[in-house]
């Protein structure tokens, strides 16, 4: 095969893309950080099929983003924790979120309100800034392959370079 | 129908994952954040099925998230390019790559490195924070409901209340 796709390739967002770039996957995250950890709750909220929810859990444990174990109370019913990995998508459950409320609010205002539990500060936009905290947009951005380098960012810009040679004829 | 599903219901989250939340979608919003903006870059850089990418074309242009309109030097070619609801996608884009760098990191380092444009700042994690730029983890933050609260949350209070009451007997 000389096909060469960079969908799931060696790429930071690709490799994101196929641990959780799903849809069920997702609304699951979301749910977890809403505070559900077992297999029943989840199907209850998701109104999901069982066998897609245990494939579905069952690839997000395998990825280290849940972990499972028997309740401690019970001895037997399973819960799916969030891991460090799996706590560490919070901001982008958050950005989801806030990107929804900025682009489709409801005319009654935001769906929910986030504070910090000790301070009772209110939680600010997600975004991209530099160290000393400017916002930066994709295009005050620019980016260039760092020493693990991969070819998904230079078979871009040869596709980027040839509609610029073709568009200049 | 009684069936009660909160996967695309009135939750912020699951309005996004409707619009994005899928592999193809986020490859392409990827390879678009690299500067692709033509049906066949994107379909050479991802080697993806003409008809697969036409409908994830279709619908993030549906979604408003990319505009199509017709090259202006060759008044031909089909040109998607991001409009600011989909450029506004970029912390989370960012985000993926880097909690990617971070939880399965290459030995030889990063595979692409962020900088501002203009200063040569550098790009810092994605994260949550506070107004006043204090970083808060999900177990620092509560939510409530807000003036356009939904059943999603306090279906997903019930589940946990119930788990609560029958643990304690």
């Amino acid at each position: 095969m000389t096909r060469k796709s960079f969908a799931n390739a060696d790429c930071g967002v690709s490799q994101a893309v196929e641990q959780i770039g799903d849809k069920w996957s997702l609304v699951i995250l979301r749910s977890a950080f809403l505070g559900l950890r077992r297999f029943d709750e989840f199907r209850r909220h998701l109104d999901i099929a069982p066998n897609i929810l245990a494939d579905r859990l069952g690839k997000l444990v395998e990825h280290g983003i849940f972990s499972s174990g028997k309740n401690c109370t019970d001895g037997r019913t399973i819960d799916y924790k969030l891991t460090a990995k799996g706590l560490d998508l919070y901001p982008m459950v958050i950005f989801l979120n806030q990107w929804s409320e900025r682009w489709s609010p409801k005319p009654e205002g935001p769906r929910l309100e986030f504070r910090h539990r000790e301070t009772g500060g209110e939680i600010k936009a997600v975004r991209v800034e530099t160290l000393d905290g400017t916002q930066v947009d994709a295009r005050q951005t620019e980016f260039e392959q760092g020493p693990g380098g991969s070819a998904v960012y230079e078979e871009a810009q040869k596709l980027i370079t040839r509609r610029k040679l073709n568009s200049a004829h």
